[in-house]
């Protein structure tokens, strides 16, 4: 797959995967996933596509993500690496700094999450 | 492969990578990627074992990594997906955050990195 090709779909998942954890029902999140997809959530593992939208559909009402930066990159296999920086505000809490890999594969036609890391920064702050 | 067998090739490679990073000729950190390896380094791109090695030999006397977090992932093609977060210290200056994403495949019977994703933290902090 060419440059533009693999940017412009990582930029696309990214767009459409903060806009469903923003602004529509997170369980939508789940269709972002392949079936046996990976999360590991502040180093806690969740395997399928079900366990994942679960563990999503976190006790907030409102939650808002402000993207920082994001890198793409392919692989050999033909996937696309993605690693996003930005904070994050949940309800009136003060802004806090997130770090979020992920996997896409295309699958059946059609690209989907196979893998997901997520950290809040609160652990890394130099002292 | 099973759990303990990445969880252990992860960990195995990333105190190898920081302490060849940390207290040796910092070109040998060129024989831990794949000839063909990518490298995104505070959004710009390197590709190949050579230009990596290259652009890792950076003009500064001492450096120290120190690890807060890593996470380790299989993914379904075979690979390790690492995500570390971590501070570094270079020379004089104070510690900076950090956050960076290996991907290793094995090829040839050996382990090797095929993708790397660094991102100082210093972008990332909410105000």
């Amino acid at each position: 797959i060419g440059e533009e090709v693999w940017q412009d779909l990582g930029e696309g998942f990214v767009q459409e995967y903060y806009s469903r954890f923003d602004n529509t029902n997170r369980m939508e999140l789940g269709n972002l996933y392949s079936p046996e997809a990976c999360l590991t959530w502040e180093g806690s593992p969740y395997q399928g596509r079900e366990a994942i939208a679960s563990k999503l559909s976190l006790p907030f009402k409102t939650i808002k993500h402000i993207i920082t930066e994001q890198d793409f990159q392919p692989t050999i296999d033909g996937c696309i690496l993605i690693m996003v920086f930005g904070q994050l505000k949940v309800d009136d809490d003060p802004p806090m700094a997130f770090h979020q890999v992920f996997m896409l594969k295309s699958q059946n036609c059609a690209w989907a999450c196979t893998n997901d890391v997520f950290r809040l920064g609160i652990h890394n702050i130099p002292v």
